[in-house]
């Protein structure tokens, strides 16, 4: 028995194939890589039955995580995040069997502290000690956060928009920090210079193929904790679209191992905002990859992408499972938001709230079945985007002041 | 097979029995109720090792918590927190053994979660329509998200210098929100003027009988998460101490269940800020209840409590367990609170922080010893104080702008 059935890396353009002891980045074709396992051994030597009792992290699923020497594993007890139904929201929108899948409830407050588990993990395992990321804020304060306990450098670029907790989180980490006055694109070039200029690890968004190996265990415990079974519509909030790629890619792997039945995959929806929404218009257009968007907006910060790296692996996997992309207004995803808070007691991220108005916009489409099984994937928490509740007349009492006195 | 295996509530001071089925407070005498279970029932019909394979959340511990009707139970998925190890800085401060219990993994980010799903289910249960409650502003936050989910009215009263984001999730959830230019106490009065003039249910700090059983879960977790072994020592940030006084309930029931062996409890310890120590103060003169503490300060807004209602409960737990009182400084906490992030990648909270400050001082007062297995309590996470963290000379890029160049 093997800690990990880690094989090699992948390019899922041109085929070529690297190793996976040695620092990788991007293929020579440019495109990202992705990790291949034994999954037929995996199949001989673990039964989906094993995990219940395992360890409650992501980690429970590590024969099919990169890590291969469990003493590089850097974790702050992140996964097996809530499955919650949101039965009078579900009943409201006419969607029965709605259900949230809560990423606040993790380290650091959201999804992205997967991808640093698993990406910093594997950096300290193929011997990094320097890495340098942009980010739209929460990605930077997860790998600043891992990297500290993994005692790597780390240097995050963010757009000076970007939410101002995360400024916090990396700051006390440690990291390096630096502001743009620009967006995550402009982060990005920036971090490229520096790569390029001292050759220290890029941990941008699909540069290196593990981040969404920590992304894609969403995929592999929405269907543990629906006992094995898929659910029929999964809605992601698509910025960079590594969790819906890595969702897929759990899919496709679950199906290898014989762990969900080989007959249907969940309809996999992009969501975006309306200020921003590549991956929809190019899968309206029947395209295969997107286009940069121009002047991009949104209230949805961790979405606002204008040309995700992945589109294409993004796009293929909505073709592929016969879902969708669909583009929601500011103005409802934060009503959403509010209303999720007041009918179910969930503060979610505005991102995640996009979500769950565009199961709304998909029902009333028919899209949506009212027989379907659908997840919401709320990507973080609402307090890490406090400016997204505005506050109005709250009374300011003296001691001993009744109140309505 | 019940559900609960609740019994009675009974009066800690003058031993009244009232019944769980009705809406009770305090008891006649003034003291705070606790929720007796019917043990020996529990130990003949359920097995410690049936727990490991139910639902990761503490409604696992369903037999001994007051629900009796599963329907009623409101939860976001809240308890199995992670107890992690802290080695790297363990072995620094000379506790080999030193983990981090971190409730910021967890709904709204806080252990206050706890009280509130429990308390807010038995509520729902004996059929509270509408509750009021005074608040440092966690606690505030969680009973407002969780009386929204039950569809219960709350009334929140927090002073003007809690948390700010604690009002974002007040407001989000719907409920009412006052503020007042004052102290937790000074809120208290006002709920007190509410309860008296409108006769709603007082969901203040043990004044309502339930939330000290949500509490202590922890007690629970950590002992199953040690596989039914208790450490040696347990640090816990107190201000109203209900954790506290919840973890040594759970130890005391774990004894009477034959889940733990009967020999040994760990040495429960009080931590308090310098700037408000009423229960340390009253330990160091040896005395079983505490006084107002005048003109209280700290940096760790969530234990600055002049005086707890359950104060002689906190100081019991401490002299039965052999455990003791420590103050900690503000500059100490916060300076604790940036090594913890810097060397293990956890963003705790300054209450949390505080207790490994404790920590490391009684490991040099020799009171904790060298093979003692330690828990620290984080009791939230850092990113609900973000001005905990202070930002300096963070350099801002124009796009196109290099790193150093």
């Amino acid at each position: 028995m093997e800690f990990s059935y880690i094989s090699h890396l992948e390019c899922p353009k041109c085929h070529e194939t690297y190793s996976e002891n040695e620092i990788n980045q991007l293929c020579k074709c440019g495109s990202p890589l992705l990790v291949r396992y034994r999954l037929h051994d995996v199949k001989a030597n673990v039964q989906k039955e094993d995990i219940a009792s395992r360890e409650n992290s992501l980690w429970r699923y590590h024969e099919v995580l990169p890590v291969k020497d469990q003493a590089n594993i850097v974790s702050l007890g992140e996964g097996m995040t809530p499955l919650v139904p949101l039965e009078k929201l579900g009943k409201k929108i006419d969607v029965p069997q709605l259900y949230l899948k809560d990423e606040g409830v993790i380290p650091t407050g959201t999804f992205k502290t997967r991808g640093a588990s698993v990406g910093v993990s594997k950096a300290k395992e193929i011997g990094v000690k320097q890495l340098a990321m942009p980010t739209n804020g929460n990605a930077g304060s997860a790998w600043a956060l891992y990297s500290a306990k993994a005692d790597i450098k780390a240097t995050i670029v963010m757009p000076k928009d970007a939410p101002k907790i995360t400024r916090k989180e990396v700051a006390v980490a440690g990291a390096e920090l630096y502001l743009v006055d620009g967006l995550i694109s402009d982060a990005g070039k920036i971090v490229g210079g520096l790569i390029e200029k001292e050759g220290i690890y890029d941990a941008s968004t699909l540069k290196e193929p593990y981040r969404i190996e920590g992304k894609k265990t969403m995929g592999y415990e929405i269907v543990e904790q629906l006992n094995w079974e898929v659910p029929d519509v999964i809605l992601y909030p698509t910025g960079g679209g590594v969790g819906l790629i890595g969702i897929y890619k759990a899919l496709l792997e679950l199906k290898e191992l014989g762990w969900i039945s080989a007959d249907k995959l969940p309809r996999l929806v992009a969501v975006q905002a309306e200020g921003c929404a590549p991956i929809v218009k190019a899968w309206q257009e029947g395209k295969r990859e997107s286009e940069f968007w121009e002047n991009s907006e949104t209230a949805a910060f961790g979405i606002n992408v204008p040309k995700a790296i992945g589109d294409f692996l993004v796009l293929e996997a909505i073709y592929e499972t016969n879902g969708c992309g669909v583009a929601v207004s500011d103005e409802d995803l934060l009503q959403v938001q509010k209303e999720v808070a007041m009918t179910e007691g969930n503060f979610i991220c505005p991102e995640g709230a996009a979500t769950v108005a565009a199961a709304q916009m998909l029902r009333q489409q028919n899209w949506i079945k009212e027989s379907d099984k659908v997840i919401c994937l709320n990507t973080g928490q609402g307090i890490k985007y406090p400016d997204s509740v505005s506050l109005e007349n709250i009374p300011l009492l003296q001691p001993n002041q009744p109140i309505n006195g």
